[in-house]
């Protein structure tokens, strides 16, 4: 299993996801973005703007070489001379408040020293928690998880948990997922076993979003539920600039920046100390924004 | 001149600028919350929203004293072992896009050790650049540091220019203005004159926005003009969530974040790669976004 096998695997996945996204929307079309990387590689950024289901979603795939800089010795733990990374990275902001915010992403990293590891995440982002959507969420994920390595569910479903979380706001980003990284194999799995892993989560990716999505789409809203959702992307906007340590070593890394800020929606919103009524679906959703939550017995 | 004296001086100068700004305004009302801060201190944090001029508004009072943390020895020069600090930190966002965005902080710090410093910032971020206007800022700037030590506009200009940059876009925030930090007496000013040139920029605040409100404020102006302004606070958010220091040190630092967030606009947007069409005037705007423009000089 060399590096351009992975590479290969992680473009076809970007390749399924698309297809399947633009099914789901039934409107938008990706436009695509073929870019040059100047030290090495290159990738294709996706983009559906719609106004059907995604209002503004990126589909990213790259793969990149080069030389190990002082810098990212210096934000990670790389120790070899040069480096190839290889992923797809996805966020989807939906017109409806009532459809939750996704982001996925899968990566691949391989040393010239012969280290190699994976890493990747999945997360949900609802404007309003419906707590019988998230366990459906949490169930899916527990499930792929199981079907590779019994252990990944209980270690991922927490990391996600410190991982997606605003520490000067002191919520979760939204209903958390799975986060994992450095994986590489060991006496219970291969490497062929660990891709197969990634992969199969990026292709049951389309489902797992399509499954809150359509219970959300034909869901009337108020303008106070528009502006709910804009104040809420506001929360995404901060976690992705402040908190978020890839976007952070992508920016200061030299990457390309539209490319990474892909994440960010259309539109974003702040208004000063907003503290919703006691009671009010608002007030519910922020109350189940926290850590160490068990969405998955929850019900 | 004890730090009481200072920090009376700072809140006289919230005062004297709220009451300034609401005439300016000709319609809003600060409405102000008062903070404590669990370590020592607190603050008045004034929030104007208004249909009139500013869309949405803060000046901020703050003083706060307390041990020094092993945080802040590790992002800054600090070296006592406590701490006091004192200021006024302003953000204006207007709702005509012919009006800029517009910043002012001053700053007081001291520790027990004897060891204080003032610093400080202004900078003037239009969404549409009028060099003429920028002439007349930059100016105003210059006859304030002028009147108070010759060597002032040349040194702390160019700071503004390295402060208020955006890597990752290759962009200045706007047109700049004046930055400053770590000034104490020395052969050629007082403690007091540092001061009274803090205080002086601050009193000069109000004219110097009123005269580039006043110029933008009745402009009529389109839709597409409307979604530069937001694309523009975009960019707004990205420079204070990924680059602003004091920001980022606020947050990290267990700083009151309503308090520190409220210079986020009420809405702002990104489109995935938008380049202005050759000759426009967004396209022309972007163009003037450069370190070291001479703007006094520029006409």
């Amino acid at each position: 299993m060399t590096k351009d096998d992975v590479a290969r695997e992680m473009r076809n996945l970007q390749d399924y996801i698309c297809v399947e996204l633009e099914k789901l929307d039934t409107g938008g079309k990706f436009v695509e973005d073929k870019w040059q990387r100047a030290q090495g590689g290159g990738g294709r950024t996706r983009i559906l703007e719609s106004d059907e289901l995604i209002e503004k979603g990126g589909v990213n795939f790259s793969e990149v070489h080069g030389e190990v800089t002082p810098m990212m010795k210096n934000n990670t733990e790389i120790t070899g001379d040069s480096f190839f990374a290889t992923g797809v990275s996805i966020v989807l902001h939906p017109n409806n408040p009532h459809v939750p915010i996704i982001h996925m992403n899968v990566r691949y990293f391989e040393l010239d020293n012969g280290k190699y590891w994976f890493g990747g995440g999945i997360d949900l982002t609802p404007h309003y928690i419906v707590p019988a959507q998230a366990q459906q969420f949490h169930q899916g994920l527990k499930d792929i998880c199981d079907s590779f390595n019994k252990n990944f569910y209980s270690k991922f479903k927490p990391w996600a948990d410190d991982y997606f979380f605003i520490p000067h706001r002191n919520e979760t980003r939204g209903i958390g997922g799975i986060f994992f990284d450095h994986i590489s194999d060991d006496a219970s799995m291969t490497k062929k076993d660990i891709l197969d892993f990634c992969m199969t989560l990026g292709r049951e990716f389309p489902k797992l979003y399509g499954y809150q999505a359509n219970l959300g789409r034909s869901k009337e809203f108020t303008e106070d539920e528009l502006s709910w959702m804009h104040l809420r992307r506001g929360r995404y906007v901060e976690f992705n600039l402040v908190n978020d340590r890839g976007t952070k070593f992508g920016l200061v890394s030299g990457g390309r920046t539209e490319s990474i800020l892909m994440s960010l929606p259309k539109n974003a919103s702040w208004v000063y100390n907003n503290i919703p009524v006691s009671g009010s679906n608002e007030h519910n959703t922020l109350e189940l924004l926290v850590k160490g939550r068990n969405w998955v017995n929850t019900l």
